[in-house]
């Protein structure tokens, strides 16, 4: 028999999905998931781009451009035209989902052996796409305490080598719920066009910032119009993870130029995802802003149920629709898993991501777990149930230590 | 500036592809083109199935599972079905187009600097699929006297390295037509087991295959369950090329946990796309039949029309939609060129693929073409037209020498 190839074997598996055969044993035994484990949101696609799109004629569903049909990227330009940000149509490639443009962007602006910099925790696949590019993914560590923040830009500047091609953020964070604020950007651009390197920001949550935290895109950026590429997707702003539609943008004509050259491998992205996502531009601001109220409330209710909760330790995220949260437990993986296979509270259970596969520095995030509020708040609160009654019956839950008391009480 | 990677200055361009601006230009100063240089049909999507699929309630598009949503596998397991092959619906993953199910396919079952064996001319894109996987493509060369058949198993066997992990072919062939007799492919089939490699068979085209050619997929050879991998799409058998809905078909359970590892990370195929593929399956034995009757009149057309040209050099090929032809030029490039940029007539011109693009060993192809029929037949008459006339007008013309009236003659 014919035997694989060894690198297939040594991709890093996503940590929000690794559990997904327990819970579906779960499943089997009658009990209900809550599932908190990945971002797949409960929020309708916009029914009436739903409706238009059905209305559609449609005779032949060819080949659109390999950088996407014209009409969309004008689309988005208009859309990006919203938060002052000038670019033509030629500076936004339609890529299949946020997830090709992150690996175009690897291939496009990095060799093999080559670095960039992510602040971890880093949303898990960033990993796996790196191991296909055959790039290191070199991680600066942020920390729970102060809600994921960056650290100071001199821990960046510390991280950089020869090899060093660019820094690489989510903004807002996934998996932190992050949004870093405007000043901390601006320095991250001074120090990407000082070292000559891409400042690479994944902005798909960018519509999902709340309170007093304000959203400022890497676009808007001054005079690092050839340093920035943003990576976007329709997936989370218009609950539509299943479009599969993305983009890359960037004002670098060399980039846009290598990006299409990957582009046209693959001969061109989702036709009717294109179709879909050209009508759920169109007024959508309504719609927009009743989501982002929806997650805000949902963030709160979540941050306020953890907080309750003796021994965990978590934050208000300012953004995306995800937080962090340390566990009283020694291994939240063990934890997530027993949740699964061994806890019931009124017929259900949750399923939570294992913080750990976030870090790619090892040992970090143990005992933490990411919580993604993708659920209705009578269902959130039905899942923060479970993991109150869970934590509290749990046999590897560790005493509460003063430090833990501390947390729980501020 | 940051720069571009090397390796993305190094991509292989399809050479289907790269003449598009020019193409683009001919157009603003009005003048009409017979695409025949592109595998994109006029032939309509199944009006039906966009109907049903038109009319389906959709509240939420969601991810699908990374490998595809089950009922849509099983839906192609009834499909294969059809040809007799027993499948189970874990024997099937469904890709973003036939054009990552490749690019898994290389990822997952060979290493950097491993090789496939490619009978040439070959889908040019391998070229590129095999330059982000970093692996080797071999060519095997076959020869238009003969209709691009494969060469005696010999030639095969000889290529086959300690690094070969696998005999790649496209059964019906793009870009040649060929469709290879049933027992090249139980020659195929003994060979790599002889040599415990991969044969991984493009199987794209595999419900057009004309006349007396008889169409024996790999999935149906004995004994090399282990050894076969299919790469399937909808886009040709339904002209649906912008669902970007592929499948990768293995039994062999290593390969697709493998390959599960890759579509993972991707998170899932497109949604809309798998929606519409499952009505499309539904009843489209007359859709199929009717489709196949209009593409083989069109293949009878281009092959009587090509034979009445003086010096043109072609067959009558077995399947698929496209058909390779020598012309009576020193460089078809320059010549499909010419043809878009001084050529016109009756206010149009026609575009043709240079073969060179198609071909690994440098200056195979050159004074080929290949032609793809996916115009209706007023079309297709009036782009050979086209083609007559600018032959017996193109200055650099080549004089017919013997061999070519011979050839022309046949």
């Amino acid at each position: 028999m014919p035997s694989i190839s060894h690198r297939s074997t040594t991709v890093p598996l996503s940590p929000f999905r690794k559990l997904i055969p327990i819970a579906d044993e779960a499943k089997k035994k009658g009990r209900h998931v809550y599932h908190l484990n990945i971002g797949q949101p409960d929020i309708l696609t916009p029914p009436k781009a739903i409706e238009r799109f059905q209305a559609e004629p449609l005779k032949i569903l060819a080949y659109s451009p390999a950088e996407g049909h014209q009409n969309y990227r004008e689309a988005l330009v208009d859309y990006y035209a919203r938060y002052d940000i000038g670019l033509g149509y030629e500076d936004i490639i339609v890529t299949t989902g946020g997830s090709e443009a992150i690996l175009f962007f690897l291939l496009a602006c990095l060799d093999p052996g080559d670095e960039i910099i992510v602040p971890e925790p880093f949303y898990a696949n960033y990993n796996g796409f790196g191991h296909i590019a055959d790039i290191r993914v070199i991680p600066i560590t942020c920390n729970i305490k102060d809600g994921f923040a960056l650290p100071p830009i001199e821990e960046f500047a510390a991280k950089i080598t020869p090899r060093t091609k660019a820094i690489f953020i989510t903004n807002p964070n996934n998996p932190t719920g992050c949004c870093y604020a405007p000043a901390t950007l601006q320095q991250l651009g001074k120090l990407v066009k000082e070292k000559d390197i891409f400042l690479c920001v994944d902005e798909v949550y960018r519509e999902f910032c709340y309170g007093e935290n304000t959203f400022l895109s890497a676009l808007s950026l001054p005079e690092i119009d050839d340093h920035t590429v943003v990576i976007d997707s329709v997936s989370k702003r218009y609950s539509a993870c299943g479009a599969r539609v993305g983009a890359l943008v960037t004002r670098n004509q060399d980039v846009t130029a290598a990006i299409s050259r990957y582009a046209k491998l693959r001969l061109s992205p989702p036709g009717l995802g294109q179709m879909l996502s050209l009508y759920m531009l169109q007024d959508d601001q309504a719609y927009l802003n009743g989501v982002k109220e929806e997650y805000e409330r949902r963030r709160n209710t979540v941050f306020q149920r953890l907080r309750a909760m003796p021994g965990v330790d978590s934050y208000l995220p300012g953004g995306a629709f995800y937080c962090f949260a340390r566990m009283p437990v020694d291994d939240a993986e063990d934890f997530c898993r027993w949740l699964l296979e061994d806890f019931e509270h009124k017929g259900a259970t949750v399923m939570l991501s294992p913080g750990q596969g976030f870090y790619a520095t090892p040992g970090l995030g143990k005992d933490e777990v990411r919580i993604a509020y993708v659920l209705n708040e009578d269902d959130l609160h039905a899942a923060m149930d479970c993991l109150e009654v869970a934590l509290s019956v749990y046999p590897g839950r560790k005493e509460a230590s003063t430090t833990d008391l501390q947390r729980a009480s501020y």
